[in-house]
């Protein structure tokens, strides 16, 4: 062999090390990650797009046509076909990109959102100068909406709401937010991991509360595909109501082709078809029976958490389950020695399971033993 | 076939029909893009991490040791192995982060930067208040270091040098930038295009300017792999000197494993692999034969330029050549319709060819005929 092939094996080995030391959904032991394995279509599309870069959108029109398409389906789905939006590299970005327009379009500088909001807000805030004004949660762990009606007032730049929190999954009332802001107060939601789990847990027959365009006082919405979407990391995206929105952050270069209206440069173009792919073969109905499937595990789990004497702070309402611990840290770092990949919550202290597709009740069963000789050893039970 | 078979099919031909709308490095008419054809060493460790994702870095602690090679190695190629920071989506994302650690730490408003720079900079400015300072050019289109001198002032927040302009390719005297600020005013360099081309133009005995940590003043680097670095998209990296430089932008956001300290939430993070791959396989020899290769047909390109009657606005200095032109749009347009995708610039008026790998003396040859005639066509010479 060649010193250049020599080189070339040595790294390929490097590389498959360095593989062997990362956690692989298929392996089943992580239940804290709002990710899983991309469907097969996402993982065809984005090999075959991977030179593929809409910062340059003139030599991709393609891909260009390929995005709009997937923020036409994506703006069916939150009820309204009409949306302008983008593709972006997830919820961060997102949520980021939509407090940059309210601040552009607003010139105003407070943020109201829960205390249970992702931490990309507050991350926003320190990045753009905004305040952040955070509101508290009822029982339900939902933003307090008299709490919200106080605090909006005319300096509020844009008001947050979640659907689908990341800590424990519970959606706030947005319609009443909705009602409030009156299409005079910017109106964001956070349907990051919601907005494609309450749709389809809709057309099966739950009775789940309105969060998107249909209400009126929406602005935009966060709904990342590579999440429920089952698409290839990194695919976000950010659907708004106006095409003003995107406007007041629009750039031309002259050097490039096209505009470019969001915060990154280059892209990581390929999820757009990757996006595209998956929600085209799976469909409407695809989705409805992976988040059906994801349910029934999510019940199961809650169930087996109860049985071995835990308690949930609230009954899930999509597929993610808290159980309360004394010392959720603990718990989990035990777990981790043990490959058992859960996450912890702050508020309240909990041990975070999210059932996604590679949550199988197989996995349930492996996990439920060790959970249970961990938190008797530790006096949670 | 089945209906979910037929859908997939389906969809397959729609992605086949978007992607030949698409142009592609290896047709060889992309003479605009600082992108081009990725390593196959890239697309390989790219395809093997495609779900991995550093914004939840403790399920992937193969691909972070990865992401710590990569800065060590960028390190390296910049003058200070001991460099902190992390993989970015571009120089974009780069950009901004510089801007919000020079705000973070400095608190103040005003980035001082060429009229040359990359538009990322009144982007980053837009999205954080910050105040543009704007610089003149000299006459080889560098920043007037007299004028800077004159408007860096207490209220800097940031000065930005650029090694490898985006639209000339030229670098401003980044030496006497360090020296002006002294180690008490925050100086970043983009070199997201001049990162992976100056070192080795030195390795091949050209007199190149001094730009990176070398310079006791300069605080951070912007440099791409996704550029003249031959990985995959999207991959830029920015490099700091201080640790606190880092620091001031971290979190640790309870449910996920690990420190972020970067804009992005969830990352492309299989482009960490694609630049490691890369950068071993090819090593300083792989880039320094690349880099001679482009500069061969850089200047094999200006001498056709000038052969049909062409003006250089500067000789130049690593692989992108200007041509003036009165009416660039027009010709950058007729050229368009041809297959020949060719970018412009603003200041001067020009053409723009960015000599990347996949620019051959065959392109080039191919080229000269058809850009001679649309000149000719349009009284350009």
């Amino acid at each position: 062999m060649n010193k250049k092939g020599a080189r070339y094996s040595q790294v390929m080995k490097e590389l498959k090390n360095a593989y062997e030391q990362d956690y692989h959904f298929k392996d089943g032991g992580i239940l804290g990650s709002m990710c899983t394995k991309p469907h097969p279509a996402a993982l065809k599309a984005h090999s075959m797009f991977i030179e593929s870069n809409l910062g340059n959108p003139g030599l991709y029109p393609g891909t260009k046509k390929l995005e709009e398409k997937v923020i036409r389906m994506l703006g069916s789905l939150l009820h309204n076909k009409n949306a302008y939006g983008h593709v972006t590299g997830g919820g961060t970005e997102s949520n980021i990109t939509a407090l940059w327009i309210a601040k552009k379009v607003t010139k105003k500088k407070e943020v109201v959102f829960p205390e249970s909001a992702h931490f990309s807000f507050h991350k926003a805030c320190d990045l753009m100068d905004l305040t952040p004004v955070e509101i508290g949660l009822d029982k339900n762990y939902r933003m307090r909406i008299d709490e919200a009606e106080d605090k909006i007032s005319d300096k509020t730049a844009c008001v947050v709401g979640v659907a689908g929190t990341t800590e424990l999954g519970v959606t706030d009332p947005v319609d009443k937010l909705s009602d409030i802001c009156n299409e005079k107060t910017f109106l964001h939601v956070d349907a990051a991991f919601g907005g494609f789990v309450l749709p389809f847990l809709k057309e099966l027959g739950y009775k789940t509360p309105d969060f998107d365009f249909k209400l009126k006082g929406v602005c935009s919405v966060t709904i990342d595909p590579h999440k429920m979407g089952m698409a290839s990391v990194p695919a976000g995206a950010l659907l708004l109501r106006e095409k003003q929105y995107l406007k007041s952050i629009s750039r031309k270069p002259v050097y490039l082709t096209g505009v470019q209206a969001c915060i990154s440069g280059t892209r990581c173009s390929a999820s757009v078809p990757g996006t595209y792919a998956t929600m085209k073969v799976l469909g409407r109905d695809g989705y409805r029976r992976i988040v059906k499937s994801c349910m029934d595990v999510t019940f199961y789990l809650s169930k087996r958490f109860k049985e071995i004497g835990l308690q949930l702070p609230v009954e899930p309402e999509m597929n993610i389950v808290c159980a309360r611990m004394k010392n959720p840290i603990r718990i989990v770092k035990e777990l981790d020695k043990k490959g058992w990949k859960i996450s912890k919550t702050r508020k309240p202290r909990c041990i975070r399971g999210v059932v996604m597709p590679h949550v199988t009740r197989k996995v349930v069963d492996d996990f439920i033993p060790e959970l249970k000789k961990v938190c008797r050893k530790n006096g949670e039970i």
